[in-house]
């Protein structure tokens, strides 16, 4: 149980947070933050959120349990304003996609490694954002990444791992650069090529044309391509070397391809079709 | 109307025009025609079509409207075993995605560009194939391209044009080459990246964990990587150099982004992000 709960950033991930929590009558009183007192205000009607500050320092007073959902950009700033302010035996966890970044932000801002912070990430989104986009069962059966620091405290780790679980998540732990390899695997590079067909396609100068004979395929192929263009690019300017890594290896594999179109090798094409066509049935996300 | 329609290959493609032009009352007789005696029978207990053939030259005989829904690399001995048999004024179509390759095994099969042959593509699927899977509305609000030659009968580009606008379709005419490098684009290319990703990742050690943390994201993006891995192998031998052409343009944008990933140019990625996604939310397909 989470007496108060503050959470900054009331979007779609900490909105959802907070409707999760609630539903689950575990959390008492929840506190949103944010520079934008019209937005808070909107969550508060929501119900989102019980009340609202604009400053983070005053916002995370008395709070237990502090959820930071702002772009990764923005995190360093905000760990410097918090972290004097906390109350004893707060703790502090994130949910941004790139934790070698934000554990390195943490650093840069209060100078060590504190037990309080227990570095996170749901692995759960849509292409929309903000809090009118949140909703209670966005962590359902998703799966949370938490990368703890050998100085992260093991009984805030704990409390962390309880309240996603109360959220309806299943709980993993890994290390950092394990983490940011994963998903710039499975997130950051399929969200990069996305973004990078459409911008081809729109390029071309037939695109109004184009899009025109696009079909369902390329619709699901490109939706997340409508995804925040500046969570985007905090993301890739965040996780720039393990995303770097992926571009390279998938350029190699499709330059692999490529020559069998070439070569007119069908029988090559045909293996690695069903081999990826069952590894993509079997997939069940 | 027509009197009756022979449907070559009663799969998906084949199943749904059969559906839908029932479903208008524009279709007297429909006869299935396949290698596979079974799966014609379960067509017929379906309802899809009312009598089946296994011998092409037998199944056209009589028809007015002939549709060839097989993969491409059947499409040659198909023309040879049909061209002289026809009935007069008989129209045939197909639904092939690679104009270029059906117009040359066409003349390869019968020596010609008869007047008869309209070569047809209607832009709709989904990822599942075979003739359970088909429906009568899956033509609706989709388009179908014509790429009639020269020597395409005026009259028979009519009547197919009818057709595919009886099963819900609007029809649009363009050049073959024009074409096949427009579905290169938006259907070839992204089928082939999104099969490229999935390979890419099975192969990495940590498969197992790496699709376990895979979101809604990568299920959207990966989806057509569950398509019918014979037809895509066809198909890319089909349309190569489009394709090719493709592939190649792609690599270079990737590349400019990766160059902006590397050189940390936040202002860059998200003007990239920024226009993708204005062109994607603008595309409702």
């Amino acid at each position: 149980m989470i007496a108060r709960l503050c959470i900054i950033g009331v979007g779609l991930i900490g909105g959802s947070l907070a409707r999760a929590l609630r539903q689950a009558s575990a959390v008492g009183e929840i506190v949103g933050c944010s520079r934008d007192a019209a937005h808070l205000q909107r969550a508060v009607d929501l119900g989102v959120i019980d009340r609202f500050e604009t400053d983070a320092a005053k916002a995370v007073r008395g709070a237990d349990m502090v959820f930071v959902a702002v772009p990764l950009g923005a995190m360093r700033a905000l760990f410097a304003a918090i972290a004097p302010v906390l109350d004893d035996g707060a703790v502090v966890t994130d949910g941004g996609s790139a934790k070698g970044r934000v554990v390195a932000d943490l650093i840069d801002a209060v100078g060590s490694t504190p037990a309080w912070f227990v570095p996170g990430h749901p692995i759960a989104g849509t292409e929309r954002s903000g809090v009118e986009a949140s909703f209670a069962a966005l962590y359902r059966d998703r799966r949370v990444i938490l990368t703890p620091l050998a100085e992260t405290s093991a009984a805030a780790v704990r409390r962390v791992r309880e309240m996603w679980e109360m959220a309806g998540a299943t709980v993993n732990e890994m290390a950092v650069a394990h983490h940011d390899e994963v998903l710039a695997a499975t997130s950051h590079l399929p969200h990069v090529l996305a973004f990078a067909l459409v911008e081809s396609l729109a390029r071309m100068d037939e695109q109004r044309e184009i899009f025109a004979y696009a079909a369902g395929g390329f619709a699901d192929f490109t939706r997340i391509a409508s995804g925040d263009p500046v969570m985007w690019r905090d993301i890739c300017l965040a996780n720039g070397p393990a995303i770097l890594s992926m571009i390279d290896r998938f350029g190699q594999d499709v330059a692999s391809l490529a020559r069998a179109i070439e070569a007119g090798d069908g029988e090559r094409l045909l293996a690695l079709f069903r081999d990826a066509k069952a590894a993509r049935d079997a997939f069940t996300g």
